[in-house]
Formats: structure tokens, C-alpha cells, sequence
């Protein structure tokens, strides 16, 4: 079975010697000093490999079941939650007011990372709780936010996202649902949704439900929707619970992977719900919480790869077969281990060098995001908010590849279930669909967040990546970084240019593109991460840090990424610019 | 569910257009007409269709279940294996000096990717039979043929292939199973074996087990071993059935997909077997059936590429959502069909034109095998050795990718298994795995086929794709082929040079490249294979051919190839160049 240990070591060198957060002025991390965050991250991976880890096959093997309404969770789900909820995680990065311990939202998605790799589809039920409280953290009234605030930080109640109907996930505008205002203030619910992710379950003793739906008035499209809130459980003016609300779960899917969460079909029958921000602008108050759920998809993304990437590395040293070509590594043994063949390596460098460079980019971005919530930075929301789509769909992309990667280092045995290494491929493959699939995030990111502000920002991120290949010229311990990063973001800008000249005269040449794009940014980003961490690693090496062979595997992973995964930016290139020709030539009766 | 259709069109093309069967002086193709090779397919198709790929989801919901030492396979999967046989599907291209048709391989081939398309699970058993047959026919004497071949292309029994054991795959070597001779020439075969495809079941009378194993005087090393012929039941000297043999399955595995076929831990103890050619030579003998077996995980690999992109282009022609960036095309309905989206349509095309050129790839190295088999064609032979590698690595890799692609198409319905788009994914995921892990094929490729009989085939390969290029020298409408394809072959001639150069000091420079060069050599291979349809179509539309739109597709979808995947090429050179020392940079305590 597969074992699972925190990347602490590789957090810290991110948080002190890349981000250097105590020295930076966002608002909370004078306090994140080196002793602090270690005792943290610790503390949470050891619930993780004693606690979660060792659930996460068998949350996979169990699954959740049916019957007469209540949804039973695998065996031990419970416990664990509990153990969650007393070790005060639930609360981590939530607002004081509300019983949180109001550390930054980087502490909260580093520990994120660590939960998720032990067991993603347990921690789903934490997370759209935390997505739920964010809502109405930030949409509610003052009454919504002590009534729910409190429960949902502690998750005695958890909470879901209700968008997708069987007709309609990405065009909203087709949606159904109804909202038949009430004369005490509050609506009638009546519809059905699907893919409602922890949707019911029996972890807490209530269920906020986050539902979009339309009101009279609203007018066509996605324009005219409104966002409620639908407790499965009313609650008492006195905060009590009270009766059941009309809704039920219907069903839940068969689904190729994350069977420990429920994916439930749920059915508002005049479900009792109250609006949550303004009438007619749902949408918004969504858009508003999207970024942080979409970089916690994209971190799902690169930690199910760190998970996969950690056993597929120890049977890589376990495993004896063949020999090395060099001459015998293990002469005593029957066979070498596995890891002297050097396309086993390249495997191995592949998924290290991803996730490390992922790991950075996210860290990275959940800065930002502290800086935008905690200090009203609009460059790092901009910046952010461009670099959303390419975490979400470039990491989720490359951490299901990884994963699969992984898997191929066991051979037969990795397409066994009694090796865990299939779960995490099945588990990471969702992470590429949900949250906004991610040919949506390709149109999100070249459809909208190019131009965003007049360009603004993907202007201010091309001087940033200049910047950093200038600051290493002459430098000679950085060459393989900074020539690399230069080519490729040279290539980048190129892409941009041709979006610029060749889709105003036709949208379809940008869009047939749009998706190499998204990955080319990402390998520009990383590559970005990897300059920044060697630069780190060699200041820390002068400075006499003690950890000589970590900051020098850093760096030789560095340089790994820069020769090996940069040149796919060329290819990225040579696709945008082949423009939408041969993509847009047949009818669809031609196919 | 998941549907299926036969593509009968398109083979139609490439025996009729591309390969010109009839006028070729292959023995046996010259009966090979239109309407006789017509009735075939469409005779194939119809049980596909009607038979097979409804049991498609019923093998991968039900699996199989192993009681009392009886595997019991899917309902329903009795009744289809008779029909298979009854139609005489399974003797096709067998001898008919024991009850085959005698068709060429290459018809074989075809009807094989129009069942494994259909139900890839279930075929397995006919296609282990099939490899069975090929081994005794190739290495039995006269008894041992009389004896198993008639059963064996009747599928009254079926075969096996036991080569792994727990702690060896690839390795043989190590192997443990030990063959004891007796005094009537037979030997006593114990061991445990690991992963032997459809080991048990309850299809058949009688399981032909092929199993290697070391006979005393062998030596060290996978050299010494022998392969026998281990009946399940023993056969008596009439053809009746005797006693059962000394030999069981232990248990059988939970997999990531394939379901349908019972995956199984055979032990052997003390059982009766009888040496299949030399003593010692059973490594050799494996080998002579190689390029079969690989051959049909190749095609695993795009053939079910193929079933899943027929659904996922049905599901985007059929689902509403979004509108064209250019205008709406469905003005009267509520929104847009998928495909009209370029992003939708870059996803298909990439689907489309890899299953086509994976599939005249696949014909012509099947018609190559042809020539080599029934004409002695050594250059044929050396060729198509020389490919197999680069058809099963490959095609299993790109035909997963497709496969999740299609998925990806469905968005959230993709990831629950009631629209069967999973199952394609989760059964392709395998053939990236067995008959050779595509790691190990790459570096078969590079390590052992390159330099075969002094490089002479590799020399041949680049020859031919010269002559190809040079061929359409100043033909305006074959501009989008030639050219790209010119380059992409100088990038991999460059590879291979690169190999040669530095792979004489350091043989780490070119193993730590051979994956990147198994798929250079897949994309130009492919690229070669658009060229020639793109030539064959052009001429049929110069002949008046009747299908037009079909005609003009082809190209269409010939240009989205070259201009859209060829520039993978550089990438992978220039990832190749970049040699060892980044992979091979750390110990392995650094990663």
C-alpha cells in the first residue's frame, strides 16, 4: 500500500528562502518564522501519514453508499474527520471572528498540499466547506455570516457548490433551477443539480448548500442568476437545527476515481433558501471565489503527482531488474535496482522536476492572493487572476501525466489496484475536468485574461520573467536558467503577438491555439520557479546553510527542467502559429 | 452507453488506395478484391457492433470472479465467444492445414482492431490464443501441431503466455519456475507465475499454458530458459480430454480496467509439461513470436483510441452548450453544439488523425509481416522489426492520451463510468504495460534495433522517407506534407546521429534519449503514412473516385497532422541532445 510522507523540507526551503516570508510586509507574516511553520507543516504531516494516508484505499475500495437517502462514507471517514476537527485544521486560514486562527491563505495551501496528497477525496469535504465559507465571508449579511460562519469553520457543518444541471455545466445561461421569492424574504428552491461533490454524507449534522438558480426578473442568460443559501437542515433563529428542508440526493455516481467523496445528484423540491449577495449577481459573487478554488484544483493537481511520484521513487530503489549499462550497480544482488536505467530516471526527473516547480508556482500564487486579500494589492490580483487558469489547467494536466508516469515505473504491477499506484491516476484524472474543465481554462486564459485591463498584467508578467533573465546575465552558475527562460518567454510574447495580429481578423486563429498556449505559459512559469529556486539555493549555499545536498539536488533539478521540459515550449509555438487552418477545415458532417 | 461502428470506409482505403493489395505479389493478396475484402469488414463490423460492444460495459461492471479455482467470466461473454467461433472469426488468418481460412496477417489485423475496438477485454482471450497457435506453429514438431493447432484455432481451447513471476518482469533472468525432466521425455514444471491474461475461465475445455522455465544444464540467466507446452487438462494420445494437470490459478487481480479478462496468478506444481523447440532456446522462441504480439498491443492502442473518439465526436456533435466565437450556428436552439468550439475541435482532430495514420501504420507493418512471413522478404522483415518497437510504444502511449482526450470532450460525464468513456481510458492504460513496458521498448529501439545487421534497416527507413519527400518535390498540393515531413526526418536522422556520437562514450547519452526517440521515430512514421494517403487520395480524386467529401477529409485531416503534431519532432531533439548529464546528474539518496 502506498505510504505518504510531507514535503517539509522542500515548503520550508519555498517559504524562507524563496518567498521569504518574514520579511515580507503582507499582513501576518512577521509571524511565519522558520520554527513556526516547521512546527506546522510537521504536525500536519503526521496526521496526514498516520491518519489520512492509510484511509485513502480504502475510501477508494468502499466508496460511498446509498441507501434511503443518507449517504454512508468508507469505513474510518468519520473518525478522521473528527481527528480534523479537534486538531483544529478545519479553522487554519479562516477569519478570527468566526473561530478561525486566521493564518495566511499560503499556510492554508501549504498544508492543503499535504492533506491532499495523503487523501484527496477525503479532503474534499473540508475543502468545499472552505468554499462555502468563503462565499459568505464575503458575500453574506451579518446575520448569514453568524449564523454559518461558525460551523462551517469547525465543520460541524460542511458545505457544497451547486452550478451543474444535466443539461448545462460551462453555459450556465442554460440553467433551470427556480427561485420563487417568498413574502418572509426567503425562496423557494425547485430543481435538479448534478455533480454536487460531498453533496450529502453522513460526517455532519448539517449541509450548507450553495445553490445558483434564477429569480423572476433576472432576464436570459447567465446574466440573471442568483445564489442561494440552502441549509439540508433549516436552521432555529436560536441557532438550533430545526426541520429537514425539501431536498434529497437522488443518486450518487459511479465514477472512475475519488469514490471516497459522494458525487451526488441533488433535487431541491421548494427547498427553503435565502439569497446570498445580491439578486441577479450570482455569477459574480462565483467569480469572486474562483480563483482560490481553481488554484486549489491545480494544487490537487501537482500533490496527487508528489504522492504518486514518492512510491514510484521507493520501488525504484527497491526493485532489482536488469543491470546498469555502465557495469553492475549492486554486484552482490541478482539485478540492480531499477533506478541505475536511465530512462527509469528520466521518468523519475520528470515527475520530481514537475511537482517541485508546481509546488513553487502555487506557493507563489497563494502569496499573491494574501497580498490582494490582506493588503488590496491590485498588481498581485491581476497577476493572479492571469495566472489562475494556467495553474489549474496546466498543473492538473501534467500532474494526471505524472501520476501516469508513475504507475509505468511498476510495470504490471502499477496497473494492479493492490499498489495504489492506479488510484492516484483515476483519482488526479477529475482535477483536468471539474472547477471549469480545462479547455475552459485555455478560453479563460486567452479569451479574457489577456486583454484584461488593457493587457496589463500579462505585460507586467512578461517584464518580471525580462527581469529575472537580467538579473542572472553573466552570471555564470545560472546559465542553464536564465538562457532557457529567456528563449522560452521570447516565445511566449511571440504567441501573444500572433493572437494580437491574427485574432482580431479572426477569433478562431487564438482559440485553435489556446490550449498549446495555456501550456506554454505554464513551462514559462516554471521556469520562472526554477530561476528563482536555483538563485535561492546558491545564496543559501554561500551563506553556509547546512543542507549542502538538498540545495544542490534543487539545483540539478533545475537544470533538468530548463533542458529537458523548456524545449516544449517551441512545439506550443509551432502549433499557435499554424493558426486555425487545419483545426476549423472540416464541417462537422466531414469528421 | 458507449456505440460502436465498424470503420470500414477507411480500411477500404488503405488495402485498396494506399497498400494496392491485389497488385501486390504477396502470396494470398491477389484475392484480396474490393468486395470480397468488403464483405469481411462489414461482416466483422455487424458482430461488433450487434455482439461485442455491448458487452463492453457489462465485462468492466461485472469482471470476473474466481470461486473454488473456476474463474466465471461476464454474463453473456459464453454466448459471444461461441458466435466468435461459430462464424469463424478466430481460424481467419490460421493455417488451413489445421482448420484456418489462411487469410494474410493483414486482414487479420483488420478484423482484429474492429473486435478489440469493440470489446478489448473479452478479445484478449481469442488474441492469447491466437499467440499460442503462432508459438506451436512456428516451434511444435508434427504431434504437438496435429495435437493443440485444430483446438486452438477453433478456440475450442484456448493459450496462455507465462513469462512473468513476482519478482521479475522484464528481467528473466531471474526467473524461478524450474522444469524437472522425467524419463518419458516430459518434464515437471513448478513455480508461480504472475499476470498471465486469461490464465482461467470458463470459455473453453482446456487452457494451452505456454510457460517459460529453467530445465537443468541452462546456465545463469534468462539464456538457459525453456519453453513448454502446459496443458490444463492433459490430452490423451487420441485428442480426448484426460486428467486435469498439477496446476492452478491462485488468484486473480483487481485492475484499473481490461475487467473482462481474468488476470491470474497460475501456480505450477509439479505439472506435466512438454518442451515446445529447443531445450535452452526458449528466450529465442518468444522472440521469433515478438513482433506478432507486439504488433497487436500497438494496435490495442489506437483501436481503442478509435472507439472512444467515435463517441466523444458523437457527444460533440449532439451536446448544446456554448455559442461560436463567430457567430451562432444553432440560431434556433438553445445553444451551440461542442464542436463548433475550436478548442472542441483541436481535441478531435488530434483524435482523428492519429487513429487514422496509427492505423495505416499498423496495415502496412502488418502487410510488411505478410512479405516477411509468406514471400522470405528480408528487408521486409528487417524493417518492420525495426518498428514494432516504435508502433507499440508509441501507438499505446498517443492511443491512452487520445483516449483520456475523448474523455475529456464529455467533461463531467466523461469521469462517470455510466458513459463508459472511463472504460476506454482505464483498458488502453494497459497496453502501455504489458508484452513489454513502452520503457523498455525505447530502449529495445535504441539499444538493439538501430544497430541491427549494421544499421542496414534504420539506413533503409530514412531512404524511404527521402524518397517519399523527394517524390513530391515541386507538387503544389503536397506542400503541407513533404516539406514537414523532410524536417521532421533530418530531426530524427540528427537524433540518431547524436546516438552514435556520444553514445560510443557514454551509452547513458543515448539510452537517457531513447523514449524521446521512440516518439520522434512515431510522429515521423506517421507523418510518412500521411504523405503516402494524402498522394493515394489526391489520385483517386484525379480518377473520379465517387466519395469526394471522404476523399478531401482525408487530406484535410493529413494537413492538421503535419502542421499540428509534427513539431513535436524538435522538441524531442532537442531533448535528446541535451544527453545524460542532467538525468543522470543525481545519486540516487539525492532524489
Amino acid at each position: 500500500m502506498p505510504t505518504y510522507t510531507a514535503p517539509v523540507k522542500d515548503m520550508q526551503f519555498l517559504l524562507h528562502n524563496v518567498l521569504k516570508v518574514t520579511a515580507s510586509d503582507t499582513p501576518g507574516y512577521s509571524e511565519l518564522d522558520e520554527s513556526f511553520t516547521a512546527a506546522v507543516l510537521e504536525e500536519a504531516g503526521k496526521v496526514a501519514t498516520d491518519v489520512l494516508a492509510p484511509l485513502n484505499a480504502v475510501g477508494d475500495r468502499e466508496g460511498c453508499v446509498l441507501e434511503n437517502g443518507v449517504v454512508r462514507t468508507p469505513k474510518g471517514f468519520d473518525a478522521a474527520f473528527k481527528a480534523m476537527k479537534d486538531g483544529g485544521w478545519t479553522a487554519l486560514d479562516c477569519d478570527p471572528d468566526y473561530g478561525g486562527q486566521g493564518l495566511p491563505y499560503l499556510m492554508g495551501s501549504a498544508v492543503g498540499e499535504i492533506f491532499v496528497s495523503a487523501n484527496m477525496a477525503f479532503n474534499m469535504y473540508q475543502g468545499l466547506t472552505h468554499g462555502a465559507y468563503s462565499a459568505i465571508h464575503t458575500h453574506g449579511t451579518d446575520d448569514q455570516k453568524a449564523t454559518y460562519l461558525p460551523k462551517l469553520v469547525s465543520c460541524d457543518w460542511t458545505g457544497t457548490m451547486n452550478l451543474t444541471e444535466p443539461h448545462c455545466g460551462t453555459d450556465l445561461g442554460l440553467m433551470r433551477t427556480k427561485a420563487e421569492p417568498q413574502e418572509d424574504g426567503s425562496y423557494l428552491i425547485t430543481g435538479q443539480k448534478i455533480f454536487i461533490s460531498a453533496g450529502e454524507h453522513d460526517l455532519a449534522e448539517n449541509i450548507i448548500h450553495l445553490v445558483l438558480a434564477k429569480a423572476p426578473g433576472g432576464g436570459e442568460g447567465s446574466k440573471g442568476i442568483s445564489l442561494f443559501i440552502v441549509p439540508k437542515v433549516l436552521v432555529n433563529e436560536d441557532g438550533s437545527l430545526g426541520a429537514r428542508n425539501s431536498l434529497s440526493c437522488g443518486k450518487i455516481e459511479e465514477k472512475m476515481g475519488i469514490h471516497g467523496n459522494a458525487t451526488c445528484v441533488m433535487n431541491y423540491d421548494g427547498a427553503r433558501g435565502w439569497l446570498l449577495g445580491d439578486l441577479h449577481k450570482g455569477m459574480r459573487a462565483m467569480f469572486t471565489m474562483m480563483n482560490e478554488a481553481r488554484l486549489g484544483v491545480g494544487l490537487q493537481g501537482y500533490a496527487q503527482a508528489e504522492a504518486a511520484y514518492q512510491n514510484a521513487l521507493a520501488y525504484a530503489k527497491d526493485r532489482l531488474q536488469g543491470r546498469a549499462v555502465t557495469g553492475a550497480e549492486n554486484p552482490s544482488g541478482p539485478a540492480d535496482p531499477l533506478i541505475v536505467h536511465p530512462d527509469i530516471r528520466r521518468n523519475l526527473m520528470e515527475q520530481k522536476s514537475f511537482v517541485e516547480g508546481a509546488r513553487a508556482l502555487t506557493f507563489w500564487a497563494a502569496h499573491l492572493i494574501d497580498r490582494s486579500v490582506r493588503q488590496g494589492d491590485a498588481a498581485a490580483e491581476g497577476l493572479v487572476s492571469l495566472m489562475i487558469p494556467v495553474i489549474k489547467g496546466f498543473q492538473t494536466d501534467k500532474g494526471f501525466d505524472m501520476a501516469v508516469q508513475a504507475q509505468q515505473v511498476f510495470g504490471g504491477h502499477g496497473y494492479i489496484e493492490e499498489w495504489g499506484m492506479s488510484q492516484f491516476a483515476r483519482d488526479a484524472r477529475i482535477a483536468m475536468i471539474y472547477e471549469g474543465a480545462n479547455g475552459v481554462q485555455a478560453l479563460d486564459l486567452v479569451g479574457r485574461k489577456l486583454a484584461q485591463d488593457g493587457g496589463k498584467h500579462v505585460m507586467a508578467f512578461f517584464e518580471m520573467v525580462k527581469a529575472e533573465c537580467r538579473a542572472h546575465d553573466g552570471d555564470d552558475r545560472m546559465k542553464g536558467f536564465a538562457e532557457p527562460l529567456k528563449v522560452a518567454s521570447k516565445q511566449l510574447q511571440q504567441a501573444g503577438m500572433f493572437f494580437m495580429q491574427s485574432g482580431m481578423k479572426n477569433p478562431n486563429a487564438a482559440l485553435s491555439g489556446s490550449y498549446d498556449f495555456m501550456h506554454l505559459m505554464g513551462h514559462v512559469c516554471l521556469g520562472l520557479m526554477w530561476t528563482r529556486m536555483a538563485k535561492a539555493a546558491h545564496e543559501a549555499l554561500d551563506a553556509g546553510h547546512a543542507d549542502r545536498d538538498y540545495l544542490e539536488a534543487k539545483i540539478a533539478t533545475g537544470r533538468f527542467y530548463m533542458a529537458r521540459q523548456l524545449p516544449a515550449c517551441g512545439m506550443h509555438l509551432a502549433r499557435i502559429e499554424s493558426g486555425a487552418d487545419t483545426v476549423m477545415a472540416l464541417s462537422a458532417e466531414a469528421f
